[in-house]
């Protein structure tokens, strides 16, 4: 692989990789998402196959290999899955061609996507700056030989329609080639099936798919070819063929409107297209001198631009960036922290837009909240459209309660950074006394009167059950005092959110009472209250293969009874809370935690990096950002097979705007 | 319902209590089991309905809701589950039958077990004396009256037999029965279809009914009826019909031989039948002067007897004594601890067979360690026939380790009273050897030279991840204690399984410094080293209904985090250590615990009522009492739908031979 400038370009035919690189190729316009799969179907991987998925650990589960798996995802088009609750669902492939070729001297026949095809001069090449994605090679058949060239993309000035072209020349001999473009419906989301109904319709040349989903939606993809069927060439002559689609769903129905045909002007379309990437570009383009770095950033910020839908508050990013059924399209924490910096300077209205989806499902936090028989809000550790959690594995769901945090103070992070305090004040306000109201009746009152939080799960998520856990008893009290500050601020408002005396008196004694497990004389911060019961632990004898993943190597049990972390915690809380530790603490906690801490999370490597270089520690601040570009783009790690980590590419552009 | 000498009689018709007395009234032999469920199919329950039950945390756990569930089962028999694991197959009913009644005069014509039928003077009566099971009743069928007389036993002398007999008398009217004698073999267990293959045959008058199971057993069913058909009757007349069962699996291929013809002696074989009881109830009867007493021990006793095979070591005795589908058909710690007490005293060989089952299968207990990354044997804590653990939540399978330990201590509670060395010198001590190797990889040094259990449920459930339960520590101290003493007594055995002298070392090493969180200067001993986290939690205001179980009253989030404790824990130490503590210890603990303990388990009002009656706190002691009276027996609270709470059976023994 190759990245330069703004390309990303794969020069082998290699079966390996296939699925890694349907993650880094994919394409997407915020709306809609396709993985870069071949036209052709590849074999070797059957689409839909019916698995009974359990919600495993997500560090160490094993999933069955597969050459290929295509991908056409609408975030908030979700649907239940009978074990792992609400995922976002694959939807049918709209880019497939079928295509078979003859070789018409010696009657040899043989279907592209066929594992034994002979490809040679095999190139890829993905330009971010126009999210173009190009392929060409020349085919072996017979004593024939052919050349294809396919070309692609999904626009981002008109998001429902998407694009495919292909030229396809006859290099040597003389080839009867048969090319059909179809949509393939034959998918499934993680081994289900969440198709209730497919339709699948022809009328004046204009083939329509329409797909009702076990989610209750209704996706219709329309698609018209220039030409299809038999196509004939002696050497040297050549054929063009291009494929329209358009693609919307009953969730759409108030903001578009059908074409009459798709009869369209590509040319024109495409300029806009590229009109948009471009100003998208201008406004968070990063230069740097270093051109693999370059590279990497630029890939994380194409994969940023096309995750977000800025135009609907009712979808955020989940965590494989809608490239991958990983994570089952859900949205995490990561969104705000990780990735909503980006938002914050590149895109102020998509920065708006994610935290107005926390608005939204406030009423999915409500429930939430309910559920575990609390008063509030607490918003998913796991969500879908709804907010309602999604997470299957409670010690996650039951414990990771920081991300209710977070959102409080992801929303005074874009206040603070574009001045729009009538967001705070419309929308942040009732989500902070909500939170507020579930905060005060979360905490242990002990007989000291401090207030306390039990039985948590800090960002580090090898330790499921801590005290006071340094990093979400910071950010609760942050959180605290942002309600306390602007219940105060707009008292009318928040009056008539319930914030009355009797609560601003509660949440203010819990706000002055709640315990740190630090103050600023600790030199060296425990990542909780309890952190002296764990055990030491021998990586050396645990952790043989570096390669891979920690907790693929050591018992869950052991782990979660070890001093073994799995990403930054106490770092992390440095990281945002920057007035609050002098450098000695900070140095003190990059010491102690950076040689147990396993990293097996893709979102630590950005922060021990930034924390690094902060530190002037410049080796560790390179291994660190070597990590960074390796967890997507490595290809022997095969990372991008299940999606892109897109908190990853938050986490290293954070990582360069700290630089500069 | 009345217990009256060895008599349970049930005298109402409710069709709510059906399941429950399904459960009450289980009958068998050891080798097979049959809950007391109607012969003619009680409307209102589909027994093969296909759900996909998840594994739920087991007290709080959801069921559909249904009139009644037949259920037959054949310790051993067992298959796998797709979410649950292996567990003991529900196999086909029996004594079912398919009984209709036409009134003569008017035409009328209805099926015995629809739940429009006009039920009067109805009786059923459980003679635990000899396992006969009786029913009888009137049925009004239109103009015309019947009744009808069913009694059945499942034969403790030929284990493979078991019988039928109805007698059908008409009381009034005119009128023409039907009765056919089936097999229902539509019938899941947990909502799961185990059965590969199900064949029906008839020859020569005997029905055969073969069903090849996904756990690769072959089971059948052998039947033939006196009489079957129709059947019509004037008033006055009455009519016998027997029905004769033969059951056998691919297990016993090496035990049993199938019978040529199943024209047998009923008679003689009856005979035989009440002899074994007979000599049971001999070795095993207790009397005391309390007569509600004295039959709540009786039902405790049947159950016992009949839920042991005690011919079989590759089987042991099931959390819900072979009584219904309640936990999977799968072996628990408390065999060890609740029930083998009473076979040590009343059938020594039985008591020696239940060891003898964790002999065989050490191998599975080999692979639990080798799968945690140990060396040695960890047993199951969820056991099925090859000793792999088949828990599937991980809180319980990786953290509630004290069963490796409880059963070592079991070895020794048999070999001290019934002096059979020979058994501890050919099995025990391989156990013992084996589980010490993972003993000593399962602990983590301290700094002071201590060796700690870090990350430990104790017998107390709703502390999930504790360090230094004094009960597991206070457990596996013995259990080393006893390794170290017999590989010195049997020094070339021990050699022979690998006890050298490095391995000897190490095991007295952790023996020796194996921490205590107490000493004999501890007044109020503390359930775990970490125990002063956990939040005092205010019962009144999260426990309001005290008639339904805590847990759900309140989030498992919660619960995690409080003092709030599922059953004996620092109490059942003291009860199986009496020597350790003093009494001022056990009563500080007493006064301490009792009051934060929901006993939401069933194990535990055996232990308090105990250790309230050793402290001489007598109306607690009875208060404890009429709990485990009524966790099987108490109507309200249908307590046996899903099974007998064999190990409450177990523990109410203890608690009056305790007394006497």
């Amino acid at each position: 692989m190759e990245i330069k400038g703004f390309e990303i370009k794969e020069t082998k035919y290699d079966l390996s990789l296939v699925k890694h690189y349907e993650g880094v190729f994919t394409q997407g316009n915020g709306y809609m998402h396709v993985r870069g799969s071949y036209e052709e179907l590849i074999e070797g991987s059957s689409q839909n196959d019916s698995t009974l998925r359990r919600p495993d650990n997500v560090t160490i589960e094993k999933k069955k290999p597969t050459v290929s798996k295509w991908g056409t995802f609408i975030p908030g088009v979700v649907g239940k899955h009978p074990f792992l609750q609400a995922e976002m669902i694959n939807l049918p492939y709209f880019f497939a061609m079928q295509i078979t070729c003859e070789d018409l001297e010696s009657g040899h026949k043989e279907r592209l996507g066929d594992l034994r095809n002979v490809i040679k001069s095999y190139e890829r090449t993905l330009d971010m700056k126009t999210g173009v994605l190009k392929r060409s090679f020349t085919w072996k058949v017979g004593e024939s030989a052919v050349k294809l060239s396919f070309s692609r993309w999904i626009s981002m000035a008109d998001k429902h329609l998407a694009f495919l072209r292909l030229e396809v020349s006859c290099l040597k001999g003389k080839v009867n080639l048969d090319i059909m473009g179809d949509v393939d419906p034959k998918v499934t989301t993680n081994g289900f099936n969440h198709f209730e109904e497919v339709n699948i319709t022809g009328e004046d040349g204009i083939k329509t798919c329409k797909v009702a989903t076990n989610g209750g939606d209704l996706v219709t993809i329309r698609s018209v070819m220039t030409r299809s069927g038999e196509v004939m060439l002696d050497a040297g002559e050549s054929a063009l063929i291009e494929k329209v689609v358009e693609v919307y769903t009953s969730r759409d129905i108030d903001s578009y409107k059908p074409l009459d045909n798709l009869d369209l002007d590509v040319d024109k379309l495409f300029k806009d297209h590229c009109a948009v990437w471009n100003k998208k570009w201008e406004a968070a383009d990063v230069k740097t001198e270093d051109e693999k770095l370059q590279g990497a950033l630029r890939f994380s910020v194409y994969h940023l631009i096309r995750s977000c839908n800025e135009d609907d508050p009712r979808v955020a990013i989940c965590a494989k960036g809608h490239a991958g059924e990983g994570y089952y399209g859900r949205y995490f924490w990561d969104t705000e922290i990780n990735m909503l910096p980006f938002f914050i300077k590149t895109n102020p209205k998509a920065a708006r837009n994610l935290l107005m989806f926390r608005y939204l499902t406030l009423p999915g936090a409500k429930r939430n909240a309910a559920k575990y028989g609390y008063s509030g809000a607490r918003y998913a550790w796991e969500s879908s459209v709804t907010g309602d959690d999604e997470c299957a594995n409670w010690q996650y769901a039951d414990h990771e309660i920081h991300v209710t945090a977070d959102i409080v103070y992801a929303i005074m992070n874009y206040v603070n950074a574009t001045g729009d305090e009538e967001f705070l004040r419309d929308y942040g306000l009732e989500i902070m006394i909500e939170t507020a109201k579930y905060w005060i009746e979360r905490v242990d009152k002990r007989s000291d009167g401090s207030y306390n939080l039990l039985g948590v799960m800090g960002p580090d998520e090898y330790l499921p059950m801590t005290d006071n856990n340094a990093y979400t008893n910071r950010m609760v009290k942050y959180s605290l005092e942002m309600t306390l500050k602007y219940a105060d601020k707009y008292k009318e408002k928040a009056e008539n959110l319930g914030f009355d005396e009797r609560l601003e008196k509660k949440v203010r004694d819990v706000y002055e009472n709640l315990k740190l497990p630090y103050n600023k004389d600790t030199v060296l911060i425990k990542q909780c209250e309890d952190w002296d019961r764990y055990a030491d632990l021998d990586f050396n004898v645990v952790w043989k293969d570096r390669n891979d993943f920690f907790a693929r190597q050591i018992s869950q049990e052991k782990n979660y009874r070890s001093k073994a972390l799995k990403q930054a915690d106490v770092l992390l809380m440095m990281y945002l809370f920057p007035e609050d530790f002098t450098e000695e603490q900070v140095k003190a906690a990059y010491d102690y935690y950076e040689p147990i801490t396993t990293h097996d999370s893709s979102l630590s490597a950005a922060i021990y990096g930034i924390m690094a270089q902060k530190l002037g520690y410049t080796e560790e601040a390179k291994r660190f950002l070597q990590k960074m570009i390796d967890i997507d783009l490595d290809e022997s790690r095969k990372g991008a097979e299940d999606g892109i980590h897109i908190a990853n590419c938050g986490g290293l552009w954070q990582f360069v705007t700290c630089l500069t």
